[in-house]
């Protein structure tokens, strides 16, 4: 297999967590098959979460804050704090992106989407400053996994569960964030049931995990529609193209 | 109209952005309308976002920080951070919740994520230690409104838009934090399109918004089933119960 770049990035205050856990022995996994890997941990790292002035020493000091404009600014100048700077260069250098949390209130902890808002900038992730062809995504080329932990039974998250079934849960940063930058996203890889985790099931997550790991450049990703080709320009599904059926989120793969 | 009390958080480090005018606008209306308004603007309270082991001063040093049990533990002991103890006394206060951000990476920007993170702790909004009737909500009663603001024109949230449904995209808070903890979630109101907004048009989105908060105790929320009348004990719908044609997000709306 060809050598690949993989950044991990893990989500949890706890480096004795399931989460870390996880995140090392996907780190393991990957470098034993000869690949290339590197880690933000964000809580070791003390990744400032929030987006705020701060994040833009070059804005004047009377200008009110456009946060979408600021960043553009900022990546298109090289005005980025460095820790932003460092992250984006990350992404870049990567093959592929693992995202590895727990599942808080139905979505990635605070300190990840943090590290959303402020690493995926206009003009670095997306907008017209990004060097063409735009409409495919300025990250594109990559893969991208969503590895998460959660405490709810497997049915809470399934077609019928009451949760909403989790790829659906996860559409904000499966479409919203990998599709929308032009990543390719992959099936999330679940571990329920986190609230008490006896050894002998840590040992089938970690074969799962495996086998998922394994494929991270060969399984079929989600197939997302593309939208130079399936969308108007006001971005709505062109007429004729659902399958029979299909409705809400559903309507957005092939 | 009978005097409700109403708590407005609100999400952006800019104090003269839309989402400062809104909730203020807000405030205003409610107000004028006989009702009592709290405000927790979570960039001028400097928000903790992240959960981490300084929110757990009772935590023995040895002890693997165990999130879902320590703000178990801490919220049944009345040992959770004043910051904390402060934002579940408004909730708790509150008839009605109004949530108002900018919708940043398809979800809330990381420092309402944390708010949501830290204040709506096990024990407090959900979890087997909150007095029965639990299968109906730690939080019933309460009324629940998303405001968001967005840069992508409507249609890219419609039905068919590339982006989903708005409603789907927001089913994490909609369904997750509301619905889970028992509030009555009403249809978000939004305001697309805000990359540049003329005087003309945030006029318009007022006199939305205005109909909107007058309609605060009187519209019909979302009708999502009851956890204990619509599902199995593994929180599966029940056979038979679907919309015809309803699949994915839409089987749990009546």
């Amino acid at each position: 297999m060809s050598r690949k770049k993989i950044l991990v990035v893990s989500a949890h205050p706890e480096p004795r967590s399931l989460t870390a856990a996880l995140a090392a022995f996907a780190v393991e996994e990957l470098r034993a098959s000869g690949h290339e890997v590197r880690v933000s941990d964000l809580y070791a790292m003390k990744w400032k979460a929030t987006v705020d002035a701060d994040d833009f020493p070059d804005l004047a000091g009377d200008r009110p804050l456009d946060v979408l404009h600021a960043q553009e600014r900022a990546t298109l100048a090289g005005a980025l704090t460095a820790d932003v700077v460092a992250e984006q260069e990350k992404v870049r250098w990567a093959d592929a992106l693992i995202l590895q949390f727990p599942l808080w209130w139905f979505s990635v902890p605070a300190i990840l989407k943090g590290w959303v808002d402020r690493v995926f900038t206009n003009g670095f992730a997306y907008g017209p400053a990004v060097p063409p062809p735009y409409t495919e995504g300025a990250l594109g080329g990559r893969r991208a996994l969503l590895s998460v932990t959660f405490g709810a039974r497997e049915s809470a998250f399934s077609d019928r569960g009451a949760h909403g079934p989790l790829a659906d849960v996860l559409f904000p940063l499966q479409h919203g964030l990998f599709w929308f930058t032009g990543m390719a996203a992959l099936e999330p890889f679940a571990v329920p049931g986190t609230v008490d985790v006896p050894a002998e099931r840590f040992e089938a997550a970690k074969r799962d995990y495996r086998r998922r790991l394994a494929g991270l450049f060969t399984d079929d990703p989600v197939p997302f529609r593309p939208l130079s080709t399936d969308y108007d320009h006001d971005m709505r599904l062109l007429p004729g193209l659902e399958r029979p059926g299909a409705d809400g989120l559903g309507l957005h793969v092939r």
